[in-house]
């Protein structure tokens, strides 16, 4: 192993070569060792962004982040499925999904992550439910899966640490957006937790990372063909990401709406994407053959209450509040609020949720750097999704804050993310379409 | 200047969009205070390496470069004049040029460097005179010069620092050979140095690296724009790096081999070179009309024994033992010498001189890391060039080093560097061509 030159394989990368899954394998353990210093692996992943890795260095590459930790079984055949987003403003999917998945006696081992720049992490949320714990060793984890079915956890220490170290290098050097790179983040640590079954959810447009469809379609089946690689299989729903989803965004404000959701409240847009979503997961892992009996099931999950038994469940074994279900003074409460309202008419062309994600974390929502802390009672509730028809003087949201001056600046920022016009806009389908490991 | 964001600067090079000239001084300013990281800076390289920079974005490193220490200026109208060299296998010139230059009333501030990989460094070669100093303030070296009309010495900390810490983490990072952080790096020193006019030898070949004359155009015109935006007279030489220069390649070898020189006993590649370098030097300055004219007052400078006397004058004013010039005993000896023998009849058709360099640090005669240290008296005398016939059974050169076996090897190594076959092979040329800042 030790025979490799670092500046070599730089420069081998750098000039388009493709390298081996040994070097591959050396460069990632070489830099877990500190042989290789931070700015040599920086300039390494800069070389990879932009001469692109191809699918056997992607596929070696999640191999050796695998690697560097330990991972979970959960034992063969077992309905042990997970769902992956790729982030987007608004998207509390995870919340309604895990219970739901959960009480379908799917087994849930679910890692998520903080929030970074204008999108939230499922993590964050939990954390607004007082007394919530999201850090536990993997064989905690694993226990806790094992007797409710799921768990709601970050990333342990034993995890995957190379993509832990190397995320966090990205994240400062400008080398986040590679496919190739973000394929060997997500599918290590999905397939290092032990997930068979994985459903992800990729969202395509203004407020995502993937701004348009052919992009999308690439990332898609490098996810696939990767997960196929190790065994694991995988669909991928490419959802819409031009309007917020639901009407809330922030930490507790989109747990309160995910806890009204189990309890039958739905909102279109989030009741069409996690319904989709868990569908998927039902038919992946052989518990449902059809739509029409993945729906039934679902809605059934939820209308019975089980869903949020489930939720209430993992609650109070992760050391949350169980009181919050029923009564929502138990979250972080907002000093102040102030309306957001229309100052012309028309209909909503479009939303930049960028603008909504950073006008979040001016109220402190959100973070603009990992050591940031958050304000979990900041957020806001907006109510229009593109096509809709808006009037002047209209209350289409209201933002939640610590400082009136905080919240004002914010409403105006996010009421400045609106295109409104006369002329009269469709609106937007939330699922685009679906592509299984089947196709690759 | 504080308002940027370091990430956003990189993303913006790595998109392939041009920088401004406030973006890439923050960027070296705040690297230089610290507040740009080490795997930054190295993002930031490979994507300047990797995306290129354009001739408005070099002008400004050059300048933050410059902007980071200290400056020399001789005074306007100031003959003074430097040489620059890409870096080749056996290249003294600078030992003889210099002297010259200043026997012929030129003020020569040579500002070198050291060895590393294939290469050599003059200041390695100066150093294998017993006592030579090549560390001196930016003052001490101004005094030197002006007293002496040369000196030579290495890089001060007050040298253009953001270079030289640059120039150490691209070395470690696959990012050296860009053209415009190679024109930034040379340029940068040169212009600080006070050099009104520059003669750059660019060479090209097999040892050198540029490997073709395509590249090399394109540097050439780099470097040549760059001076001229500072106002510094520049020409490049292209120069033949197919073979190494002269017969002595190895740090004493060499300095001996200039004493050589300067005593008349010249050899017709370093000959042409040298006189070639030289007699630009003389027409940038308007010392020199024509070629007959340059080439006679170079002859004269060295046959009257005055360039010598230079050489000995600074190697008296820089601590030097200046008996070396009259008893080579005085330098370091070799312990053990092994002969090169021809294996074939034929004719030299190609020497691979990165072969030659290679085998040379094997003998530490030159450097692998910045760290390891030199063995002076080690090194080779090699005789045929390119197009020369030879005999199987002829000695081909001679290997110098502190142990036999270590010898053995490096003479099998560079025997392996010479293809030799049946066919008659031409001579080759030592200069191509040559460019002046005019022609830009």
């Amino acid at each position: 192993m030790n025979s490799y030159n670092p500046v070599e394989l730089i420069i081998k990368k750098r000039d388009a070569y493709e390298l081996t899954a040994a070097e591959i394998a050396y460069f990632i353990s070489a830099f877990l060792k500190g042989e290789i210093t931070d700015y040599q692996m920086s300039a390494f992943l800069m070389a990879c962004f932009l001469q692109g890795l191809s699918e056997t260095e992607i596929e070696a590459l999640t191999e050796a982040y695998i690697a560097s930790g330990n991972t979970l079984s959960f034992g063969k055949g077992l309905p042990v499925a997970d769902k992956h987003s790729t982030g987007g403003v608004g998207d509390k999917i995870s919340l309604m999904l895990a219970p739901i998945a959960a009480a379908l006696g799917l087994l849930v081992p679910m890692i998520s992550g903080r929030g970074l720049g204008h999108t939230g992490g499922t993590l964050d949320k939990l954390e607004s439910i007082p007394g919530f714990q999201t850090s536990f060793s993997m064989q905690e984890f694993k226990k806790l899966v094992e007797k409710h079915g799921l768990a709601l956890a970050g990333q342990s220490e034993e995890l995957v640490p190379a993509d832990k170290k190397i995320y966090a290098l990205r994240d400062v050097t400008g080398t986040v957006e590679s496919p190739g790179l973000i394929t060997a983040s997500i599918m290590s640590k999905k397939i290092a937790e032990g997930a068979l079954h994985l459903v992800i959810d990729l969202k395509i447009g203004s407020g995502a990372f993937m701004p348009n469809i052919r992009k999308a379609n690439k990332l898609a089946h490098l996810l696939l063909n990767t997960g196929k690689s190790f065994g694991q299989k995988v669909r991928v729903v490419f959802s819409n990401m031009n309007s917020p989803l639901g009407n809330a965004v922030g930490n507790a404000l989109e747990m309160i709406e995910a806890i009204e959701y189990l309890k039958g409240n739905y909102l279109p847009d989030t009741y069409e994407l996690t319904t989709g979503l868990v569908t998927q997961m039902l038919f992946s892992t052989g518990k449902a053959k059809d739509y029409s009996q993945a729906k039934k099931m679902i809605d059934e999950a939820v209308l019975s209450g089980k869903a949020l038994e489930k939720l209430q469940e993992i609650i109070i074994a992760q050391g949350g509040e169980p009181r919050v279900i029923d009564n929502y003074s138990f979250f972080p409460q907002a000093n102040v609020s102030v309306p957001i309202i229309a100052k012309q008419n028309g209909w909503v062309q479009s939303i930049d949720s960028r603008t909504i994600g950073y006008a979040l974390v001016h109220i402190k929502a959100g973070r603009q750097k990992v050591t940031d802390t958050l304000d979990y009672s900041a957020g806001a509730l907006l109510y229009p999704k593109i096509g809709d028809e808006i009037r002047a003087g209209d209350k289409i949201g209201e933002v939640f804050a610590s400082h009136q001056s905080l919240a004002e600046e914010a409403a105006r920022r996010i009421l400045s993310a609106y295109t409104i016009a006369d002329n009269k806009k469709n609106k937007e389908r939330m699922i685009h379409k679906l592509i299984f490991s089947e196709d690759c």
